[in-house]
């Protein structure tokens, strides 16, 4: 074949295809630490095994201390040709070190250095990203406890159901946040063995001790078959499910905020700092950052499904396939510190209206369960026929364009004449809210106390899930 | 507009529609077992409370007896008109013992009865995976041990890497699988709090008891926050995910089993329990259940991806989207118990056939890291360098048509003088597999003790993991 | 291994799984009036070209034109035991007519028989969704001519930006319908070649003649490659990609929908046919059919991501993980086809609010556009500086509490002395939505337009796309 | 909050977030050349219809001719500030040329700039994909031709079915990838309606001509409704459906190259410019770009995925979240610019290995259905019988351990005493091969045949499809 049949990025032909597909060092760059700090354990353990000299584990030692000094400082001299962050680190160290460098790869594979490698990245991601969880839990218990009192409509198929807080719907969020931990520290335990020493994917005939690589690098253990070593990516899988569950929280709340925030609701306020103008309609405030937060959800899902198929079906051991997984988790940990940071942002920005969010609340007979609860308990009624008495004082008002609350006595005994003006009393939507008094309802004095719980629960030094 | 506007499936109108888009009788009828014992639970706890009189109580206990009875004996007597199941048991409640049902529905919501029927559906689902999943491990331990001196090729790009042992590569899924059953066992104990008492989504004023309808129904405890209780299906995307990460597994090991059944491997064969014929080639055996549990996976993942696109953006609370979740679920349950039972029938069904693994296992100069480990550790040079000695050793071979071992020692020493007749030791498959002793690695006796390690992990009473 | 490994559904063994796993006749009976005619296409070539007998095609013919009518009227005696559907017709063809069932298979192979079926049954479904995506359309024409002058805010961000009317916004919807029609029209076109003939994958030494078969079979010329025509299931995945796009439209109308039916927005009311009541909340009416249209683009999607799972990465040519293509598409068209049902239901029933969508509209400085458009226009200003002079108008106004054309001219002249009292004619939202008469915007005129085109682009006998 | 909230990447607080969050130069500058383009048309248009001046239009033109020469020299001066090209562009052209400049954004809004830029985008991609699968089907007909008499097994199941030509198999992925094409040009199709003139939305009160810079544009015609025209993302779904099905494609020719080139198979070689070494196994051949071909499918359909994620029930028109189109479209086109180039450079790479095909051909009974026709048309036999009798010479073939051409007249004679020894001569490879004469069958002739139609229908000037 001439040429000819190459063009555009690609005119020098196979061999600039082949770099552009094959070489990872664009991204695998940032496993530069972790690749150091695996070799330096590789080493040590080597020498303690006798496998490489001692002198040879220091000058190694030496080598990667200035080499993790130069990666931190932006200073590793990274060379393209080299393909990968592993053969960069390793040719470097032997410039710096002599054939020592040379002995550094004895027993161990690129296969069971780069699983290692990702491992502790990823690791140190879910540490990232738990701290950030954290903080956003933080405000928005924050955000609860300042609004135990604030009264908004709870809504089922976005209509107004009951009466509840606003501080109470905030604390859902931080329920859900919880287990978003719950789920990376989950992943986190089931990552942490050790894949080194599994070799290319046979283990090996030197005499090494992967208890102590394992231990060095602060993984519980290592892992116990040197095959599936070499070919598991679950932990990249399952922090990129977890991912998702979380960038789908993150996207319900991003919609109430929409929602929210449109002239139609006005329950909240959002500062400029969250929002933009309009280059053709110069009075529009735009709630930007929690569109993009909503929709870069989807971006993470994708990711997830597209790490599940390139996982699909894929023979034993090690295949470059697996290559894909590190742009994926890498991206979506970008997007998934982005987007906490921009809910955390907004979180604390927003103002609540409690005035509409009050008159909101009155809309629609949020109080109709009220009502029927008030029917069942005092009038001693079967729930199902207090619900059907309800219904009928609903269409009253209705007919009438009044609120239940609103309807005179004689209106409701006519419908039922065991009905008392004591009825009135639970009526309103602050009293509707401050009765639901059981266990996780949303009354004030409920809310505060569920923030207090909250916070000792998940701000402590430990995740208690 | 006129009737015309209808055809084919709904030619009776917006009835018809409503019908077959909102009845979720089907399939919802799976909680059936569920909704009845929540419903216990919910009663006792109403009488205990004062809520409801000991002998309504009563009465709904045995009404709700009859009607387990009548659900596992196929006798219950289903009206779609009722829409759900669960206004199917309450009204055939009601029906059998009279007002007292209509009673049952105090304090309570469909919103928490629905998110507490299926949390305890999953559960169950989860219990039976892992009983499935763990019987799976026992076939294959048992398979890995028959087989831990079977010496077969090890792949890396399916390329020929190194020999291993048959009874290694299938200890590899053995880990796999109990990191799923690990993934399921934390999902299961995330799950395990109770909406019941959330009401419709605020709680209530009634003085209930969750704690008890909680503790009563084998949950850890009543969920936080009411809102969060009727709004989350975090249990059903974790669910998902897991199984998702599952069907990847399998899908793994039957792409296996399909080319190592193929006449260019021939590495197994599997009886007619699991192949079929064709119609048009007499002569074919297809390794129909392989190829099914394969593509399976897609119907899997696409669940997966169905529910966080339902979930997504979606605001507080309990939104009619959510219902889709039970078909999700429902489907990759029957796929998995289907998959896992195929997948247990093709491990315990498949017969390797040694002595065409020992042959392909010789092929492609699989001993070459042999050779470089011997040069390394016996002549004391850096790795890199006998990488390099041991490249011009598989190139000299290649340039003879013959493997390593067929070498001469005057062939071996023209590459490199040093290198001395003790080499030749290495140089076999079974002398490779048999050397490779290092923790997790191939070599027989590290198969054996695996799989007796794997035994007291996996298939005790308690997973350790 | 002893009987006690299979348990549960299983207990029966392999038959019992391989039943489960291999069996099609649930599913793929759907295709029985297409492997009839596939048949029948068949026989009739195998006649004229001289394979088989005159005697015998007549034989088959009327076997398989009793087979279509007991199809139709349910009595086909469908046996399991035999797995699919072509083998079902086939025996009970032979056993209707004798040896002349055993010659129906010459020349072609269960292979490219799916194939062709399959084609078919898609080919129809295509033809069928066309037809109810263009009442859909119809029914919005209809709607979108009654409220050529119903104005209501159009927003961006879910913010309120310009005035529009509500005719306008549903014709947004007849474009994107429009084009999903084009795209199964486009699928429809692509898939319309014919397997027939390819055999197993490689043709065959029979005399047969393919164009006739496919001709017959109102193709529109046989598949080009023997082995493409058995291992392609692009047909199927294009039908999903459709599906998907149109899923995610429903979705979308269906978004607005629940928005609008919100007590917050209020523009729409449904009627009892398409909506719900609650079981704790009597005065609650829920728009589920828009929520799980909503909701049912997640299945659509799942689907779609399910089948190209599956057919990633499956070597040529017909593998059996192809079987996992119909119930994908047989489910995807059932959805679709409810949630056109549903949502042309719904785009009939919903009555729009005419005074809450006006008041609405005029919220958040809606003529902000047209106010800096009346400055560009008549003070020839450039327009980055007259949206900087009405950015301050609307500052103005914000800080007094009123809208823009509750200012007054001296108020406008004190931000630029240019501004006439004409400015106020543009300041209304009737004026504004009317003012837009560029091609395809928002005045009424236009919209009583565009409505006309729609009408002869989409509702004629031909799509005229 | 105090500042010790943020950390990390965000230190500086939520400016710093909402940088990283809103501001799109980072990849729309990739819409550059566009948006200069759709910006040269409305200049001209807004003079045309004496909106603006000629002597504006005239400036603006000269301004932005120089802006398409910075841009292409990557000399522009690009402001982070500025947030997204368009701004860059429009502040840069009135630094450049003055008032005339402000005054360039009259009569449209950024909403239907980018809906338009973004068009032409994928429109320019899809005629760049169209030329690179065009030139892969170029490299594969000329690979088919040259292997027209390459016999090799056909598989189903991934088991030897019946012998093929080398040559049709290749010609089996020039049909995938003509439909691919077709698909492609039918989303450019349906892509090229032009939204300028849409504005924010609603259109516009100035007297435009939208005909003219449609036309101007390369537009068929603008798009009817301005509401769709800034809601709609169809072509970016489209687009990414497309992709998603041809990633497919190559994912399965990926495949089997890999499958191919195992040492078990052996039915190809690829050099070194598209396999690489290991770095534990020196003689290790990998074919890592076939690999990553496979593998990058995963990336295609998670961006599709993640789209329709994002697209789910927005509601129109524009909101923010759609911004996340463009870097799901750029990173798609790469990825396949990349893969075709990868696909076609290792298509032209390849050699089959003859011998081990034929080799391989003649296992598993390959010409058993040769056999059956053989005894359908010299028996005049019922297929069914047939295959029956066929079934029995293998049978017959396996207990003695031989293929079925080595069987004796007496053996087959003792099956049934009518098959005669004509039948050897269809019971070789070649010429069960060169008897498959049917239209799109293996035959060489016939592969001859269609490679030249498909010279024909494929490259040239027009796609005939």
């Amino acid at each position: 074949m001439t040429s000819k049949m190459w063009g555009g990025r690609f005119s020098a032909g196979p061999s600039a295809i082949m770099n552009e597909i094959n070489v990872s060092l664009g991204f695998d760059r940032r496993l530069g630490k972790q690749d150091v700090r695996g070799s330096m354990a590789h080493a040590e353990m080597l020498a303690e095994q006798g496998i490489i000299s001692k002198e040879d584990s220091a000058a190694i030692k030496q080598g990667l201390i200035r080499i993790e000094l130069e990666l931190a400082n932006g200073n590793f001299p990274f060379k393209q040709a080299l393909e990968d962050i592993h053969m960069n680190v390793e040719q470097h160290l032997t410039a710096l070190v002599g054939p020592a460098g040379g002995r550094l790869h004895t027993a161990r594979s690129r296969n069971d250095q780069v699983a290692t490698d990702f491992r502790m990245w990823v690791r140190a991601a879910i540490d990232t990203l738990d701290d950030e969880i954290k903080k956003l839990q933080d405000v928005l218990i924050g955000k609860a406890e300042a609004n135990a009192d604030t009264v908004m409509p709870g809504f089922t198929h976005l209509q107004v159901g009951q009466p509840v807080t606003f501080g109470h719907h905030l604390l859902a969020y931080v329920e859900m946040f919880g287990r978003d931990r719950g789920r990376f520290a989950d992943a986190r335990r089931r990552l942490n063995e050790c894949p080194l020493g599994a070799g290319a994917m046979a283990g090996t005939s030197f005499p090494i001790d992967r208890q102590s690589t394992a231990s060095n690098l602060d993984f519980d253990r290592p892992m116990a078959n040197s095959m599936d070593a070499v070919s598991d990516r679950d932990f990249a899988l399952e922090f990129l499910a977890a991912a998702s569950i979380l960038a789908v929280h993150m996207s319900r709340f991003a919609e109430e905020l929409v929602v929210w925030f449109s002239p139609q609701f006005g329950f909240v306020t959002l500062t400029d700092a969250f929002t933009t103008g309009s280059s053709m309609m110069p009075q529009k405030r735009n709630p930007d950052a929690a569109e993009l937060v909503r929709a870069k959800s989807g971006r993470v899902i994708g990711a997830l499904m597209g790490l599940l198929t390139v996982m699909k079906a894929l023979p034993l051991t090690y295949s470059k396939d697996m290559q894909e997984d590190k742009e994926a988790v890498f991206g979506v940990f970008d997007t998934l510190e982005l987007c906490l940071a921009a809910t955390m942002g907004m979180a604390d920005d927003m103002q609540p209206n409690k005035e509409r969010m009050a008159a909101s609340a009155r809309l629609g007979y949020s109080t109709a369960t009220d009502f029927a609860d008030w029917v069942t308990q005092k009038l001693n009624v079967p729930f199902r026929e207090s619900h059907h008495i309800t219904g009928q004082a609903v269409k009253l008002a209705e007919s009438k364009g009044v609120e239940l609350r609103e309807l005179t006595l004689a209106d409701l005994q006519g419908i039922d004449e065991r009905i008392t003006a004591d009825i009135f009393n639970v009526l309103t939507v602050e009293a509707a809210a401050a009765s639901r008094t059981s266990y996780g309802g949303t009354a004030p004095s409920n809310v505060r106390a569920q923030a207090q719980a909250a916070r000792e629960r998940y701000l402590g030094s430990k995740l208690k899930w």
